[in-house]
C-alpha cells in the first residue's frame, strides 16, 4: 500500500478517526489504538484548555498519532479563525480541521464561510483540512485557496447511510490535485472500502466505530477495510458489466 | 474472528476462490495463496482426467486448500449427478458446488433441476453447496433436501454488479440454518465486506480477482475485505439514521 | 399507448389492482374507478361463496373491469389447483393469479410449486398469471409449461420498497414470450412509471394505493405514472452518462 | 392538484422545460405544447437579439407560455448579472434562471458566484431562479439574499441519472420556504415522479426529452409523471416496510 502525503507529513495509515461518542475515553483510546490510525481529530471545546492533564489528551499520547484540532461548533469563518488559532496554541499543531456548520440539526458545513475562513488561515499558516459538501467547484477553489486537502461528506453526518455522493465524489477525486479524504457519513467498513476503490486518499470514521457493540472490534475492522480498498484501487478492478460472463468455460464437460 | 463449520470441515478462511479465467495458471496460483482460502473451486471440465498430471491441479497443490469441484457446464439435474460421480472418483471428495444453468448467456441457476439434484446427490452422500438464484423458499427447501450450504447469487455472474438480491439476500440469512455463501456477482471487496457485515458465512469470488490488473494483489484486498465485513458483524454495527447526528458535542466551545 | 394483449383480452389500461388491506368495500371501489383498471385480482376466500350477495363482489360490479381470481393462501400446488376449481366455478372466469407461498412471514413464491400447478392448470384450461420470484430461468419453464404471462416480485410483498430486482426483471423481460406484469413491491408511482419505462407490459399494485392517504387519488396517480413510464418506453429514453453534457451550447453569449 | 405560485405568477402546470439539445425548433415547439408547461427556460446566446424574427424565440410564442431566459455560459457573477440584464431589456421578462458555472466539462454550479450574484440581482429587482448543487446551507442564503425559488440538481447535468442527491434534496425540501424545483439530472419520468412524491415543487427537463426518440411523446410522458407524482405527495403515499405484508389475508381459504 502507497504511502500518504499530506502537506508536511506522511502517513502509512489511509484510516482517520474522530474521538466523539465514545462511551467512556477507555473505549475511545483501545479503538484508536487497534485501528492504527495515525490522525485524530479533536473538538477543541472538549479538551480542557485550564489544565495540565486533560483527560481526553491524555488518553490520545501514543506515538505515532497525531492530533488534528477541529473547530466543530463554529458558525462562521470568524469564529472558525478564532477557535483556530486557540487551538494552535493549546495543541502545538497548525494542523487544522476546519469546520463550519451553522445549522444546528443537519451540521451540514457552509460553503462560503468555508471557503473565506480557508483564505484567511492559509495567510496564517494553518494546513488545512476543510469539511465540505461533496461539490466539485467549491473544491477546486478551496485548492485555489491554499487547502491541504479536501474532506467531502459521504452523507449528512452520523447518519452511517454511507457514499450517497458517490458521483459527485467521482469528479471530485478526478479533478482534485490535493488528498480527498472522505469524511462523514461512513457507516461500514465496506462503504470504507467502497471510497478507497473509488481512489479517495483516506477515510475519516467516527459515529460508525463509536456507536458500535464492540468499539475496538470495529476499528480493526476499518483498519482492514480501508487496506482491502487501497489494495483493490492498486490493483485495479475490472469493470462493472451489463451481461453475464462465465468464469468457467461452458462447453460441457460432458461432451470431453 | 469466528471459525466456519460446514459439514465436516472446519475453516478460518470465509473466503472461498473461483479459478476460472486467469490468465496463467501461475497467476491463478498466486491469488490463491495471496488470498488464503482454504477452499477453491474447479470445473471438472477444466481438469483434465486422462493424465496423471494436470496442469491445473498441479497448482492447487497446497496444504489447507482443499478443492470443490463443480458441475458447471450441466444444464439439468442428469447431467450434475453424472458429473458429480466423475468428480467424486478424480478428485477423491465427496464436495460438490452444484451449479445447473440451461441458459448459456446469463447462466443463472435452474430452481427445479438444482432441488432435484440436491435431493439424488444427497442421499448419494455428497456435501452439497448449490448455486441458486436468491429464494428464500428454495433455500429451506434445499435445506430440507440435505444441502450443507445454500450459495444465492448477488448478481449475474460475471458482472462485478455487487449484492443486487440484498433484500432477499437478508431474509434468507435470516432463516437459513445452514451456511449461507454469497455467489456471483462479488465485484469488489467492498462488496465482500457488505455480505459478511450482513451475516453471510462466507463469499465465493472468482471474476473480481482472475480479471484485476493484478490478481494476486487484489486476493489480498479480498481476504482483507472479508475480515473487516466479518468483524464489523461480529463488532455489531450501529443503525442507519434518517437524521444527522454529531459525533461532536454541539455547544460552541466560544461560550466556554 | 399499444393496447396490451394477454389470451384472449385485450386491455387499454396496462395498470392491474389487488383488492385486499382496503379500509371499506367503497374505498376500494373508487380506487378501482380512479385507477381506470380493466384487471382486478380477489383472493377467493374473501368472496362468500355461500350468499348471493357478496359484498366484496358487488362492489367490483363494473363494465370492463375483470375480475382475476387468486389461490393467496394456498400452500403447495394441490391446494392451488383445488382453489382455482373453485374459483373458475363460483366467479364463472377460467382465468386465474396463481400465487402459491408456504413462508407465512415473507409471503414469497415458492417455485417448484408453482410450476408444477401451472403444468396441471394449463391441461384444466386455465388461463394462468403466476405470482413469482423475479427468476429468469423460471419465467422460461413457466412459458414453456403454458402460462398466459408471469409476474415477478418487485420486492417482498407489501414492503413498498420497489424494483429491488431490477437486474433480473431487464434479463426477464428481454427473454419473455409472453407478457411481463410486475407484481408485488411497487410502492410509488415512480417504481410503477420505472417498471414499464424497462419495458414490462403492466404492473400490479394493491398495498400502496390502500394503504394511502387518500386511496382513490393515489390511485389516480397510478394510472398517470404507468401511462407516463409506457410512453416513455414507446417513445426512447436516451442513454444515462457518465459524463455531463450541457442541454446550452457552452460558448458564452459574452463573446458574440 | 394544487397550483404552484412563485414570486408573482400561478402555475397548473409543475413541470418546466429547457429548449436545448432538440434536433430542429420544430420538434421543441411541438414538445413544449405536448408537455404543457408554462414556462421554458432559454439561453440568452441561443436568442438572436439583433434581429426583429428570431427562430427559436417565434416558435415558443403561445399562450401560458412564459420565457425564463437563462444564464447559461457565465462563469462568475459578474458575466451572470452582465448577462441578467441583457436578458431583461431583450425579452422584457425580470424573471431570469440563473447559471454560473465555471468549469466546462461537469457545468456544475458555483456556490459562491451565485450567491453574489443573487443578492446583487434581487437588489435590481430580480425574480431569481438560481441553478444549484443540493446544498441545504446554501439554499438557505439564497433565501435570505431573496431568491424566488432553488433549483438544486438531482445529478450532474445531461446525465439522466436521476435523484442522485436525494438525501440532500429531502432535507432542502424540508427545510426551504421558496419552492425546490429539481433540475439537472432527471432522465425519465420516472425520476420527476418520485422527485415530486418527495415534496419538490416542480422540475425542470430538458435533455430527457430533447434526445428521446420522440420528444414530443416523451414530453407528454414527463407531463403524467410529473401529474402523477403530485397526485401522489398530495395523496400520501404509506411508508416503505422492512417486514413484508401481505395485501390478502393468511387464513387459507381452504378452511372455510
Amino acid at each position: 500500500m502507497q504511502v500518504l502525503n499530506i502537506a508536511d507529513k506522511t502517513f502509512r495509515s489511509r484510516l482517520f478517526l474522530g474521538t466523539g461518542k465514545f462511551g467512556t475515553p477507555q473505549q475511545m483510546e483501545e479503538a484508536v489504538l487497534a485501528s492504527q490510525s495515525e490522525l485524530v481529530t479533536v473538538a477543541l471545546k472538549r479538551v480542557d484548555l485550564t489544565t495540565d492533564s486533560d483527560t481526553l489528551l491524555a488518553h490520545l499520547q501514543h506515538p505515532g498519532v497525531h492530533l488534528l484540532p477541529n473547530t466543530s461548533g463554529a458558525r462562521n469563518a470568524r469564529e472558525a479563525v478564532f477557535a483556530a488559532q486557540l487551538a494552535r496554541e493549546a495543541l502545538e499543531t497548525n494542523w487544522l480541521k476546519l469546520e463550519i456548520h451553522p445549522d444546528p440539526k443537519y451540521l451540514l458545513p457552509d460553503a462560503i464561510e468555508t471557503l473565506k475562513a480557508t483564505e484567511e488561515l492559509a495567510k496564517l499558516g494553518f494546513v488545512i483540512l476543510p469539511y465540505i459538501h461533496a461539490d466539485p467547484v467549491l473544491c477546486k477553489q478551496l485548492e485555489n485557496a491554499g487547502t491541504a486537502a479536501v474532506m467531502p461528506l459521504g452523507a449528512p453526518i452520523g447518519t452511517n447511510k454511507g457514499l450517497r455522493t458517490f458521483d459527485f465524489l467521482e469528479i471530485i477525486i478526478e479533478q482534485s490535485k490535493v488528498p480527498v479524504i472522505i469524511d462523514a457519513g461512513i457507516g461500514a467498513p465496506s462503504d470504507a472500502a467502497k471510497a478507497m476503490e473509488m481512489g479517495a486518499d483516506a477515510v475519516l470514521v467516527n459515529t460508525a466505530i463509536a456507536v458500535a457493540g464492540n468499539p475496538a472490534k470495529m476499528a480493526n475492522a476499518f483498519r482492514l477495510a480501508v487496506e482491502a480498498g487501497r489494495e483493490a484501487y492498486e490493483a485495479k478492478l475490472g469493470a462493472v458489466l451489463q451481461h453475464a460472463q462465465a468464469s468457467s468455460p461452458l462447453t460441457s464437460f460432458l461432451e470431453l
